[in-house]
């Protein structure tokens, strides 16, 4: 990966010059899980061998006996983020790569802690890591991961490095204080949340982490703090856009596409974006979902209760917020890039992972 | 901190010239909290509100409700091996401070983990943060200490710091991998585990952090790749020294001292390493201890089991092995320092920690 010459593999260049067109997103993210698994797949092979297996498997590149499968490690927006950041700053993408490895690593160190908390059972249509291998084993995987994600930063000659890892560390604090307090939140009762906290808990859980991602490419790509903090407020607000998105789909999604049950997110009680809006909407639908949430349910409670949130306007507002968010996002990077032609790399990750349907 | 002429407070000046007897270990370690508590306080004070208040709690400085508390933090061993290893290879030690309390931030990150792990009750004679918190909290809180570590190194301007970090996450890998290694070894039957794999495990979930303060100690001082390397070695040696004499006390100990209940580590049949060794040893004594080791027991069979450890030969086993490590330990000091005089700081630490009796 030292060869700069040619990024073709790494950041594909636009081939329209129109807005949004420019760039393809699944493009985008095929080209960094290409140049980043590499860096990605030889960390996890770093580790010794008992921690190595449930990592593997965590990134669907084993299966649980140890057999190696095709791999199913998500979509990487993460990294994704990182080197369209770089470019869109005018730095070489190639340079992030470790970074970006970095960045997947640390959320993938959230994701298998989280699953610990959250008891949650199936992730990218698999069983999670506890499941297969008890939950102390998933913790340590994951502090594993963190700390290989430091090391790749702290080995990186890139005079970025430092800043980097610096605000990797700040932002693994933010996650573990958006999961504690999303996890709190979900042990209140229906009436006791307000949209303002879910929103704070989301922007931590989710927003932080994108927007770190961004704000590393743009210290990797030399650029100055007030384009690094821009950049991170964009990554900040189309996180929650993402997440806006996410837990209407967590309702609304089709099974076979999201590989979780349908009304997961409603069967698990989750006190999601929407939920939240609805219970807090003051519409006769929020009270007879607050009435639904507080007892046992089969599947006709749950359709009942997507009713009631549409009833009570809370898809509607989740997908205006989300709307809302994703053009707070656009104005931060606009001020970072005003070149709409620089930014389109960006624009597309965020119009991708705002506007999926699963 | 930047007062680099008076280190009065942070390493003291030997007051003799023969080697053991020029510095007081428990003056080294006193002056090393003193050091570094500031930075480490200042760190976790930076976490956000509900995670600093576990982070308070386990390090003693808060009570379970929030009110002050006079602090328990443990003995500092691992800073004050960071600090004494600075000075032995001819640096400043006020350099290290921030390196001294990512290390022992480190440390404590790990027996957050461990307790949750290990359902492990009481720790420095209080309850366990997951016990007061529950497991979820202590697993976040522990996260954020790893992170917050890793965030001084990356923002400590010390042209050693990048090197350190590398150190202290490839030492994190070998932590969990120690961990992991332990509690696999505590789930098999008492004639399915050797002693070499004890051993191996006692080295990563031990010795590495102890090795790896003192190579950072190095690293901080600017030595070379030899010295570090040795000063490594020194802390590891020393380390199993340390979890030998700590596994005889965990079946000896004072319980008034330990603030453990008396025979701690045989109700729970750990598979410290005298009982391994006596388990190991092919004498009657052995083999009535794996019977005891089998069923359920009150204290007289607790007792039972603490005499068939002795008389199989486990404690004078685990003693002398001891002595061994803490030989070859020395051995690697000198290679890294060969002034006894300068090497005397390092010396009171590593013989403090084996010759304990609590």
């Amino acid at each position: 990966m030292t060869d700069t010459t040619d990024m073709t593999e790494c950041a594909p260049r636009p081939r329209g010059q129109v807005l949004g067109e420019g760039y393809e997103a699944a493009e985008i993210l095929t080209s960094a899980r290409l140049c980043v698994d590499p860096e990605l797949r030889a960390a996890v092979e770093s580790l010794p061998g008992s921690l190595r297996r449930i990592a593997l498997y965590h990134f669907g590149w084993e299966h649980a006996d140890g057999t190696p499968a095709a791999g199913n490690v998500g979509k990487a927006i993460r990294p994704a983020l990182v080197l369209a950041a770089v470019r869109a700053l005018g730095g070489d993408p190639l340079s992030a790569v470790r970074a970006a490895a970095a960045v997947e690593l640390t959320h993938n160190f959230t994701l298998l802690h989280d699953d610990v908390m959250d008891r949650d059972a199936t992730r990218r249509h698999r069983p999670t890591a506890w499941t297969v291998f008890g939950d102390s084993d998933a913790i340590l995987a994951g502090d594993a991961l963190q700390a290989l994600a430091q090391r790749l930063l702290a080995e990186d000659p890139h005079p970025g490095a430092p800043a980097a890892a610096a605000r990797l560390a700040a932002c693994v604090v933010e996650l573990c204080a958006g999961q504690q307090a999303d996890r709190a939140l979900e042990s209140r009762g229906p009436d006791e949340v307000s949209l303002t906290e879910c929103l704070a808990a989301a922007e931590a859980k989710t927003g932080a982490l994108l927007g770190c991602a961004c704000a590393i490419g743009a210290v990797y790509a030399g650029a100055g703090a007030d384009e690094v903090e821009a950049l991170d407020g964009f990554g900040r607000q189309a996180g929650l856009a993402f997440q806006l998105i996410d837990d209407v789909i967590g309702i609304w999604g089709d099974p076979t596409r999201t590989g979780k049950p349908a009304r997961a997110d409603l069967a698990a009680r989750r006190k999601s974006l929407p939920v939240v809006a609805a219970l807090a909407s003051g519409t006769p639908e929020g009270a007879a979902l607050a009435g639904l949430y507080g007892r046992g349910s089969d599947q006709g409670d749950l359709d009942r209760m997507a009713r009631a949130v549409e009833g009570a306007g809370g898809r509607d507002w989740a997908q205006l917020h989300a709307a809302d968010r994703m053009s707070r996002a656009l104005g931060e990077l606009a001020r970072a890039v005003p070149d709409p032609e620089r930014a389109g790399g960006l624009l597309a990750l965020a119009e991708f992972v705002t506007r999926r349907s699963h």
